[in-house]
This record gives C-alpha cells, structure tokens and sequence, in this order.
C-alpha cells in the first residue's frame, strides 16, 4: 500500500462507460470459476469460457462465480450483456480505485470495497478490490488476483448442512462481507504489535531516525487503511436501509451484526491514529530529553575544568615577578584549589539535580 | 487494560453463530447462581445445572441469573434454547470484544458493556464485559469473571422493602447499568488523582523522561476508557427511544438519570484528554525551559573563563622579547584583567538576565 | 474550580433516590427564606421550618423560596412531599456535580446549573450549584452557600413598579438565569486581563516557567468554565422549546435573549481558548530563540577564543629549536594575529547576522 | 479590535430592557439623517428631532433613517415608542457587544452585525456595530460612528433611475448586508499581504521575536473577525428562510447572492487561519535549523582547536626528561600534526554536510 | 494559484449586477465558438458575433457556446439579454472569484467551478473559472482563457455514434463535469509525487530550510485545491436531487458517478493533508535528532580535551618547588594518564550510546 492514495484514472476524455482496465495489474490473465450449490448440491468448476455460466442462469440453485484478474475486460464486457448490468457498474468494476460504496438496481445489487491482507514483513498491507454483483440466486465477485482467500467459505458451503446451502446469494453477500471485515481484526492486530514493539524501543533505548521512519510509515498506512475501510460503514448501513427484494428480512440482523463489526474496526483505527500521534509527540519529548542530558555532561565537564586550566595557565606565565612562583606552598596550595573547586561545583551540579 | 485494543475475532471462516469463547479466559469454569425476588420473597441459590432455571420461567417474581465465566459455552447454548435467543445473540454473548450496545428483539433485550474497575496501582484499569438478556421478570447476566463486584444491588434488593422488589426486569437491568456508570465515577477520581500528581511533579522538579512514559499510559489508558465508553451514552439513548413492552413507562425517568450521568463521564474524559495534552505541551516546554538554563550556566562559565586562559596563554608563550614579562606590575596588572573582564562579563550576563 | 472535574457520587451500590448530600460542603446548616410578591405587594421574611411556606402555596403573589446549604436533607425531602416532586430530581438538587440541565414535569420545572463567580486573585473560579424548582405562583431556589449573590435580584423586585411584578415565576427564573449568565460577562473580563498580561509579560521579558504554569492553570480553569457553561445553552434551547404551561408565551422574547447571551459566552470561552494555545506556542518558540541567542554568545566567544588560545599555546612550547621564539618581532607579529583573527570571525558573525 | 474579545454587560442586575448605552464611546452626541426616495423623489436632510421622522412614517416614499451615536438613550427609546419595537431590541441597539443576529417581529425586522475596517497600519481592525430595523418602506439603521463609510449607498440612491429607487426598504437593507460584507473582503485582501510579507521575510531572513510577535497579533485578529462574520451566514440564511411579508419575494435572489459572499469570507477565514498555524510550525523549525547551524560553527571550531591545544598543552609542561624537546625535528613535526588533524576533521565534517 | 485566496470584488458601493469584470485578466479579447450537434450531425464553427447563436436556439440540436476571455461584458450581457439570465447570474459570470455552486432557475441552470490544471514545474496549480449556463439543447459555457483543455470531449462528440449525440444539453454539462474532475486526479497524481519526493530526501539527507519552503508552499496548494473542490460535491448532491426538467432522468446516474469522483478526490486531499502534516512533525523530529548528533559530537571532544589539557596546564605551571617535575617517569606516566582518561571517557560514551 506504498502506493499513490489515489490515480488518475487514465480515462480523461474518454467517454464514460468505456471498459478499460485502470489500476496495477495484480493478474494478468482473467480466469472464471464457479461454486454451484443448494441444499444437498455442490458442485466446484473451472470454467472456460464466460458463457458457459448461462446455463446455470435461471436454475433454483445459488451459483457464485468467481473472476480473479481484472485485465480480460472482455469477460466483464459479455457479463454485462449476460445480466443487463449498466456500462458504468462495468466502468467501476473494471477500475480498481473505487471508493467502497453500495449501489442499487432493479434486479442486481453492486458492492465494492477492498480486502486488506497484510503483505510482508514490517507492518505492509496488501490491498485487493472485490466486487460483488447480487443477483438472484446468482453472486459474481471480480477480484484483482488470483489466490485462495475466500476458500474458508467454499469450505463453509461445502460442509455446511443447513443455514448456509439454504439461503440466497445475499447471505453469500454477507458471509462474503464478514469475512473481509475479519481480515482487518487480523490486521489490526498486527497494527497493535508494531506500535507497542515501537513504544516499547522508544522507552528503553535511544530515540532513532529509524524510529521515525517507522512512525511515519505506520501513520500512512493508517491513512489508506481508514480511507478504505471507512466507507464500509456507510454501505453497509446502506444495505441495511435498501428495500430491495434481493436482501431478504433475516439476512439483515446477519448485516447488523458485520456492520457492528466495520464501526469497531473504525473505532479501533481511530484509537490508533490518536496512539500514534501521542508516539510522535514522545519521541521529540525524548530527544529533548537526551539532548537535555547530553548538555549537562558537557555543562559539568566544561564547567569543571575550565576555571582550573584557567588556574593552570596563569602560573604557566612568565612573568619575571610573580612571588607565588617562589612559595614553598604555592603548589600544594594549588591543588588544593584544584580539587575544591570541583567539589564546590559538583556539590552546585547535584543540587541542581544535573547529576 | 494495555492489552490490545482491538482483538481479531480468531473466527474467521467460521460460519456466523459458531459458539465459542472469543477473548482472554477470565475464569476457566463458568458458575451459575440466581436471585429470585418478588415483594415479600427473596432467594439466593446457586444452581448446579442451567436447566434448574426453567422452573423460574413462568413465576411471577423476577429472577436474576448471573453466568460467570464464559468458557462453558453448553450453557449460553441451553440458555439461548430455553428462552429462543438468536444465534448471532449468543455469539455476541461469548466474544468478549463487543462494542457497547443495544438490541432489541421481539421478546428480549439485549445489553452488552463493559464494566471498568480501577486494577493494582499506577492507574490500571480491568475491564469485563457484561452482558444482559432482559425478558419478562426474568433477566439474565453473563459476567467473564466469578467476583463480588454486583453485591450491593444483591444487597439493595435483599433489604428493599417497596420500590426494588416491586418493578421488574427492566429496573433491575437500570439498576445494574447505573452500577456499572457508577464506576466510572471512582475510575476518573483515580484517573484526576494520577493525573494531578503528574502535573505537580513536573511543575516542581525536574521533567524525567518516566514523567512521559506516565503521560503516554495515562493516554492510553483514556483512550481505551473513552472507547467502552462513548457507545454507552447511545445505547441508553436507545433504550429510551425504545418502545419495547419489556421497559415500562416509569422506567424512563430512571434511564434518563443514568444517561445524564454518562454525558457527564463522557465529558469528564474530554476535558482530561484536554488537560492531558496540555500537559505534554508542558513537559516539552519544560525540557526546553531547563536546556536554556543549562546552556546559560555552559556560556556563562565558557564566555568568563576562555578569555582569560587565552590571556593568561599569552604571557605563557616563550618568545625572546616579549618587555611585558620583564615588568614590575605586569602581574598585578593582568589580575586586574583577570578581575575586571569577569565583572564586566557578569553584568553583561546580569543585564540579559541570564543569571 | 482546582477541585477535580468529576467526583464519583460516592453512592454506589444505594439505591436511586437515595437523599443523601453529594459534593462538597460549602455551607453546614440550612437556612430559608422567602420573597413574596405581587403587584404592589413585597414581603421579605426568614423562615424557621420548611413547613411554613405550605401558607404561601395557594396564593395569588409569587412566592421566591431560597435555600441555602444542602446538607439539611430532610428540608430537601420536606419540599419534595409538600409539592409532589420525583425521588430524583431531589437527589440531583443534592448531588452538587450535575450537567447544567432542563426537565419538565407535569406541574413543575427543574433547572439546574452552576453560578460562576471569581475566586481570589490570579483568576480563579468559585462555582456553586444552583437549582431552581419553577410551579405555578413559586419558584424554589437551591444554592450550595449563603451569601448575598442574588441580592440585586430581590431589590429589582421591591423597586419594581410594573413588569417584574405583574409576571410571573417564570420570568422570575429568567432574571436568575439571566443574572447567572451575566455573572460569566464578568470572569471572561478578569480572563480576558490575565491572558493580556500574560501575552505583554511573554513578549517583553524572559520566558520563566512560572508563565508556563500560568498558562496550565488558566487552561484548566478554561476547560472547567467550558464544562459548566456549554450545557447551558442547551438548558435554554429546551426551555424555549418547552411547551410547558409554566412557560408564558411572552417569557420566551426574554429567553430568547438569554440565550443569545450564553451563546456569546462560549463562543468567547472558545477564542480565549484558542488564544491561550497560541500563547504556548509562541512560548515555546520564544524559548527557542532564547537559547539561540545563548548558543550565539557561546558560539562567538569559544569560536574567537579557541584558536587564539591556541596560538599561543604553540609558543608556550618548550622545544629547543622553535626559530620564532628568538625572532625580535614574533611577539607583535603574534598580537597582530591576535587582533586580526578576531576581527575576521567578527565580520563573519557580523554577516550571518548572530551579532 | 485589540480590545476585549467579550465584555461584561456592566448591567448585571439591572432589568432587561434598561435602556444604557453599553460598550466603547465611539461617537459622543447622537446625530439623525435621512434619505427618502422613491421613484422620481430624492431627499437628504439632517434632523434635529427624532420627532420628525413620524411625518415621514405613513408616506409611500422609502425613508432611509440614519443615527450616528448611540449615547444618547433617548432617541432609540423615542423610536421605540414611536414604531412600537420591544425593550429587548432597544437594549441590543445600545449594547455593542451584540453576536450579530436576525430577529423577526411582526411588523419589523432587527439585523444586528459588525462593520470591520481596516484601522492604520499593521493590520488592525476597527469594527462598528450596526442596527438595522426593517419596517415597512421605513428602513433605521443605528450606527456608532459618525462617518461617511455607507455614502456610496446614498450615492446609488441618488443615481438610481430604476431599480433601486422602485424596490423596497428590504432591498435597502440588502444593499447596506452586501457593502458591509465587501468591506469584509478588502479587509481579508489586507491580510492576505500581511501573511504573505511575514512569509517571504520568514523564509528570507531571520526568524526573529518580532515576526512571533505579528504571527500572534495576526492570529488574534482573525479570531474576532471569524467571531464577527461567522454568525453572519446564518443570520442571512434565517432572512432568507423568513416568511416575513417585509421581505418581497424577489428581494430573495439578492440575498442569495451575499450569504453567497459571506461563505466565501468565512472560508478565506479558515483557509488562512490554517496558514497562519503552518507559519508558526515552519517558524519554529527555521529557528531549529538556525540553531543546528550555530551548533555547527561551534563543534566545528571547538573539535578542530581543542585537540590541538591540547598537544601544544604537553609540550609546554615543564618535565625536566622530556626527550622530545631536545629534538631537532620536534618543532616542524608538531607543526605537521598542527596541519594534518584539521585536515582529517573537516574532511569528517564534511562528509557529515556539516560544513 | 499563489495568487491571493480571497480578493475584494473591486465593487463595493456598484449596484449588485453590474457587470464588470473582476479578477485576473487571463485573456484579453472574447472569442466566441460553437459546437452544434445531434444524432448524425456535427458542426464546428468560431462566432464573430454573438448574435449569430440566436439562429440555433430553437432548432432541435444540441448547441454547445464557448465563450473564451470574460473581459468583453457586452458578449455576457447581450446572452443575458437573448435567453433572459439574472443580473446576478450574469454578474457571477464575470467574477472569476466564485465559490463552485449550482444555481436553479425557470428555464435554465446556472454551474460555477473551478477547472484545475498542472502549472510549470514545482507542483504549482492554474486554475480557471468555468461558469455554465444549461438551457434546454443549449449549453454557454464561459471560460477565462483561450485554450483547448476540452478539446478531448469536441473530438467525443465528432466520434459518438450513440448515446453522447442522442443525449442532451444535460448530458453534455456531465460530460464536462467529469472532464474537470479527471483532471483533478492528474493534480493529485502529481501532488502524491511531490509529496513522496520531498519523504524521501527527508529520510536520506539533512532536512534544509528548502524543504521547509516546499512542505510550506504544498500546504498552501492544498488549502487552495480544497477550497475549490471541496464545494464540488455539494454542487453535484444539489443536482441530483434538483428536480428540474433540464435534468434528465437517466443522466442522474451519471451523476452520481461523477459524485462519486468527486468524493474520492477530497477524500484523497484530506489525506494528503494529513500526510503533509506528519511531514512536517517528522522535519521537525529530524532536525533534533541531528542536534542530537552534533552535541554528541561536541561534548564527547570536549569532555575528553578538556581534562587532558587541565593536566597539561598543571605541569607547565613554573613553581619553583613542583617535585614531580624532577622525576624520572613524570612524563610518561602523564602519557600514560593521557591515554587511560580517553579511554575511560569512551567506554563511558560507548554504554551511553552516544558513540
Ligand atoms: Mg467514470
Ligand atoms: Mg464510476
Ligand atoms: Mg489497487
Ligand atoms: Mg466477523
Ligand atoms: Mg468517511
Ligand atoms: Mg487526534
Ligand atoms: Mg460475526
Ligand atoms: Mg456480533
Ligand atoms: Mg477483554
Ligand atoms: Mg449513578
Ligand atoms: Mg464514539
Ligand atoms: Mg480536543
Ligand atoms: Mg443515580
Ligand atoms: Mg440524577
Ligand atoms: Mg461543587
Ligand atoms: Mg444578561
Ligand atoms: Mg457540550
Ligand atoms: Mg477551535
Ligand atoms: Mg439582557
Ligand atoms: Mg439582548
Ligand atoms: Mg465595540
Ligand atoms: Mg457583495
Ligand atoms: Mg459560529
Ligand atoms: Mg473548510
Ligand atoms: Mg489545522
Ligand atoms: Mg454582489
Ligand atoms: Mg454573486
Ligand atoms: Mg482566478
Ligand atoms: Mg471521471
Ligand atoms: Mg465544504
Ligand atoms: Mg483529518
């Protein structure tokens, strides 16, 4: 997610509607599979071609079809002609910097949004956006790579003997949405380990410009986290509030429920943002600080032997008439002077409490 | 409560409504005990088996189950038989990272919070969720830990003699509620104590960087506070907006008490955030405050002393004809360098006001 | 107001509408007094028991009762019987830590908010809680200390000849609320003075850290003021609202005004407020340029000084075979070095502007 | 406007509506002009008397009644008398202290706002308060100040063939809203140069405590302005929701048009309010930067000469076995280690950039 | 746009709706063309004068005005004269300082906005105003210079085959709508660059004051780019919901689209912002740290010269009774002292990890 918070589209002047693919390509081959399933059905396909999918189009059964790689834009052109989808749902599947949001047709439901998984080593996230078109019986998710993220639900579906087989493609929808929204708890909690293991190398040793790197990246990856996952709130409200007949009655405490879970993840980003800040305030508190303790060190030393070298250099003169030169106890007497003025000024130092 | 926070739910993939213990394990067995009252009557049990509350189900007196300890997931699974709760319901129940709320169901309420007790010194604070289920004279109470800490409504009850034993469920759920604000209270006195004494001390001695590493926790820890709190002020709000035959009338009066006092939590926890952040500003200003002192004692010591080693170096150098060497006052005369260049330094100094 | 912002109720675990006196004790014993009034009539008496005002509760004249000191309970308790009031608008009366807050009944009003009024010097703020019970013909007043606040209040009405008398109780809590928010006119007057001469004393002398404490405190008091004084514009929202009987129509006009005043008052608070944020600012940054000034006098004294030092420190030397040291004009060769060593570093100081 | 952002009503316990001039004295002696217009007919003339405006109260033609002045009470109680306006508005017309405001009557409006001009130099503000009261072809506008500010108004009277002199006194009252609000606009065209001169000179010279001092003057400034023009978007919007029959309909568009400009000065507000923040956070790092240079020049200087005093040190000690003093080649060599030490440092220093 | 924010309307006292023209002149002459097309025409032509559109007004074409260069009022004035536009609307026109709006009328609609493009190098952003007049198979778009920023959507036109010539004036206001948000990701594109580089010489090199001049001057890009977009989005909700019947039906959706972009780009800006800030916080973090590393520098010289030069001073002092001058291994057992204090000193360095 060190990538730009937001591109161009790449489509000035073009008209809407043209079906181009925007964003990094993640994939670069399209591929279609398809989960066909209902109570005591379950069948697991790859398919060929897109238009194999029009066979299961008026069937009783609720069929998911997945499309991983975005870049074969033909594939999203002919499910468009396929289900009668508006040019510009196709525009914003095939544009991969969507703002999340929930939008509502006649006979199909649009949804957007990223799943965020965390990337390598050092707190990186790797974002991917889903689509998801409902239909009746019918889900269509576009995603930009092709992996296994969302096998837990295939193997939820394939094991599953009641609820889930015997519900429609919005319950697919949701279980879909939950399981994104787990992702980022998952995320989250990687968060919360890379500020405490920061806080906690703030506290014990020296502050670093490392550490400030460290801050900073965290703050922007926060940035783009909130910025994605933020909107999810509103969608799913959305959902919640839609009429639609594609959503039905018992489905919308299940949305309830995952919205309740986008609003903590939210709230959780925001404590971060505010620990963070806080982080950042301390590390220049505890640069002052070591700069504090660095000056004093100089302060004391200077302080110390400055006047005695002062000491020094004046019966380091030659002066013709200088009758202590001739003292018997001029020397012992200057070390005297040698060794009280420090205590003096050390005694001085530790009431002041720089020692 | 410097745990994480915000934990995932270790769910994922996991159908909706799997009931298993989500969080730290507070108290590994889970306990059962009930209160059972009505005017004239008043019985304390503790129950061996959760089927033993079903002969409570249809009497007229109001019975307050108490579950402690939610790793004995059979239990919240019978409860939510016996009395027909929603699987997402139970669920919410045993994940112990719920975020305030209030829902109402046909013939049930549900209440989730977390109740706030100050923890061992240094301003720590343990949280524990507390969930309600609140049904006709009957309500039921799951508590992660087996302590002592709703005694004294057990008490208020036991020695009530009109008001308490005559009103149902709901006043009893009031009642607990106003508890749980209650604490709050007692948190932010210790949270003002904590606070109070950092400020003193940084006004008195020296800014040390464990003085920051206090801010920070206390920063932390407001952070966490505010967020168990905040939804508590709009979970009451919906139980007063509530039209639920399960609260009636005369109940209203009391949640509008209880939620004027979570304003007041909520507000009191804005200003010491506030006051927090100030005090941050504080400490920097501190530090900085100090170093000026320090490089003022450096320059005043460096600025004095430098001249005159150079001066006194100058009559130290060996050259041949040097005729001030030879001189009968030549040293009286550079003590009287050596006393004056100080003196007119020390006034220079005096008038900057650095000394 | 150094008291804590938020004390706990130290009720926990009584049951609501417990009547016992919460905050602190500014006044030991109850004392009761009455204004009765009407067109052409003005009776000014003390009373020895509660009972007494039963006399005055038919009456066609308005009656002003004014109790001072919370601690008696039972006179509280006593009112609370003779005029039918809620268990808990009488705990509220007593617990001197409420929100400034309206609430309507039936056949009274209940308003309660805080009566600022300067403390000692240095800006300080004393508050005291005053609540007012607004029936028909009779207005209840509740204040935590005896003293003569509303002194000018009762002489308004003896020398009232038309308005104030010939309306209502009603417009009897307007001219307490009114009178209350004026008080608040005169503290922003004395913050408005103490910030001033903070901000002159800031930018003419030296930053101490007592200026600093300043700035901490009256943050604080600011923070308090704000809490106490923000609700209160929501109070009067809601009684204009208020479509009590109690409430005449041409009381709204003087309502309206009120909370025009009380508008401006937190709008004030908030400019001062961000006022005093920028004056820690500009502290900070005003220690800064101190200590630049100091590193400057540091830089330019060692800098001018630590290479003459040096010099002759060469020709402290005691090598046998140093040519220079027999040479007749080393030694005013060496002073001329002396001289033009400084003058360049001068003119280089001089040019970057550090002298 | 460097005086009192609030000032205390001085009238605490007096009635409302007490009619006493409240605020600066700007004007001593109340003064009274008027224009009457309508198509055709253009009057000026100077009154003695407020009583002689009531000939002009019943005529078709629109009057244009202007007081300059506002301590002498008796005219605005005398035009109260005479057009029937309420105390209230008597006493906000004589308190300059007013957050500007509409309020509609039955058969008047009242606006109250603040004119801002620019004072001298340096970017002060001077703000007069004015009243306007709307009745029906009768428009009296009460100001503090006896000047020419609102003559180009007069002068578009006079000029007028058409619109203006046909339309009524709202669109009067529209013309004075829309002068005072492009007067709004020359002020903040003032600022913009004050921000821009202390930017460039911030970013060219010095950073001095000067420049903090006009950073914080500036800042202040903008507060009052903000609080004076803030509430004057919402007083046109309420004039433009009003249902008042003293407001023709196609006065509307006209309003539109300043609430229009007065959102543009608000957001001018807030966008340079912002810049003035970043101005102190970049003051505050050039004054940083400044510091590291200094410290600079002084490490530089001190790290190059103090080793070589210090070797000049030993040589100087006065061992009667120090075989290196004998050495013929000891003085040259010393002089080669004097050259190669600050050569290694500064190539150090160097590629640290220090140099 | 390092113009001003905010400049007076160089009109204050003119009657509103006079038409002159305010702000920059950015070209001198009005040119004016036209774009007439429908399904299976198309004709491009330059105007000599604005007269000449009279012919295409009420023909069944969609006629596209683009008037170039706003200094000739007469060619604004004469359109406001043919097709009945408000003096305001007109007035509007010619200001090239208004705040992005949409504006209803009977028969035509009114759209102000902002056309932001790249400037030269250093991020630095021109805008334009582009004001449009949406009449039913009639667009006037006005612009202030003479470019061909919109020559993309002329060639879409010429190339349509369907829906852009079939559709309407509406259609074509969209069209232009999002050619002018599009060209705001380009800007964002280009600010996520600056922004990026200006990170990462800031984690590689020493922070300058150059840096401080670039985060300051991007800031205050930012706050203008906001102040022009941020209005957009409300523009767009207020034509969506208008109910106007220049609207059509189906351009409602594109619409939306267009709303959507518009979100996400001060989504984006906000973010940037945020980014720009914590930039700002690490400048000045890494300007203490290396602070941090010049004290260091300095201190670990001096603390360790200093006391070697004090010891160096003693035994050249010339007391006749200084005994160890006489001794034998005096001189190297000082070397040996010479040698253990540094490296005492530099252990002690080392554990505090300043080496
Ligand atoms: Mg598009
Ligand atoms: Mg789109
Ligand atoms: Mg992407
Ligand atoms: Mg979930
Ligand atoms: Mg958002
Ligand atoms: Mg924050
Ligand atoms: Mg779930
Ligand atoms: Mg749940
Ligand atoms: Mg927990
Ligand atoms: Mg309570
Ligand atoms: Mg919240
Ligand atoms: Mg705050
Ligand atoms: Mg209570
Ligand atoms: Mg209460
Ligand atoms: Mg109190
Ligand atoms: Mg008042
Ligand atoms: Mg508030
Ligand atoms: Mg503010
Ligand atoms: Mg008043
Ligand atoms: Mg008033
Ligand atoms: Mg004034
Ligand atoms: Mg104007
Ligand atoms: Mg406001
Ligand atoms: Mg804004
Ligand atoms: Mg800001
Ligand atoms: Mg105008
Ligand atoms: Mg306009
Ligand atoms: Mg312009
Ligand atoms: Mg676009
Ligand atoms: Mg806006
Ligand atoms: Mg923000």
């Amino acid at each position: 997610m060190s990538e730009s918070l937001c591109t161009s589209s790449g489509k000035s002047g073009l008209p809407p509607g043209s079906l181009i693919h925007v964003g990094e390509v993640l994939e670069p081959v399209g591929s279609i599979s398809i989960v066909d399933y209902s109570k005591g059905k379950f069948e697991e396909k790859k398919l060929q071609s897109i238009d194999e999918i029009i066979q299961y189009k008026d069937s009783d059964t609720v069929t998911w079809v997945i499309i991983e790689g975005l870049t074969n834009v033909e594939i999203v052109e002919r499910i468009g002609a396929i289900f009668g989808i508006h040019q510009l749902v196709l525009e914003d599947i095939l544009n991969t910097n969507q703002r999340p949001k929930f939008e509502e047709y006649d006979d199909h439901l649009y949804i957007v949004l990223k799943c965020l998984l965390p990337g390598g080593e050092n707190f990186t996230v790797n974002n991917e956006q889903i689509s998801l078109l409902v239909l009746k019986n019918f889900l269509i998710m576009f995603k930009e790579k092709k992996d296994e993220v969302f096998h837990p639900i295939r193997q939820r579906i394939k094991t599953s003997s009641g609820k889930f087989v015997s519900l429609g493609s919005d319950y697919l929808a949701y279980a879909i949405l939950d399981f994104i929204i787990d992702q980022n708890f998952i995320l989250l909690d990687l968060l919360d380990e890379s500020i405490t293991s920061l806080e906690d190398s703030l506290f014990e040793g020296e502050p670093t410009q490392d550490m400030l790197y460290k801050i900073q990246r965290l703050k922007r990856e926060m940035i783009s986290i909130r910025r994605y996952v933020s909107p999810v709130r509103e969608l799913l409200a959305e959902m919640i509030r839609s009429e639609s007949d594609l959503i039905h009655e018992n489905t919308h405490i299940f949305l309830k429920d995952v919205s309740d879970h986008s609003i903590r993840v939210v709230e959780s980003i925001e404590s971060y943002r505010d620990i963070l800040t806080g982080l950042l305030d301390i590390y220049v508190s505890s640069v002052s600080n070591k700069m504090n303790q660095i000056m004093k060190v100089l302060t004391v030393f200077t302080s110390i032997f400055i006047p005695l070298t002062f000491i020094a250099g004046i019966y380091g003169m030659n002066f013709e008439y200088m009758p202590e030169l001739k003292w018997k106890w001029a020397y012992p007497l200057t070390w005297a002077v040698f060794i009280i003025i420090p205590l003096v000024l050390l005694a001085f130092f530790k009431r002041k409490k720089w020692l």
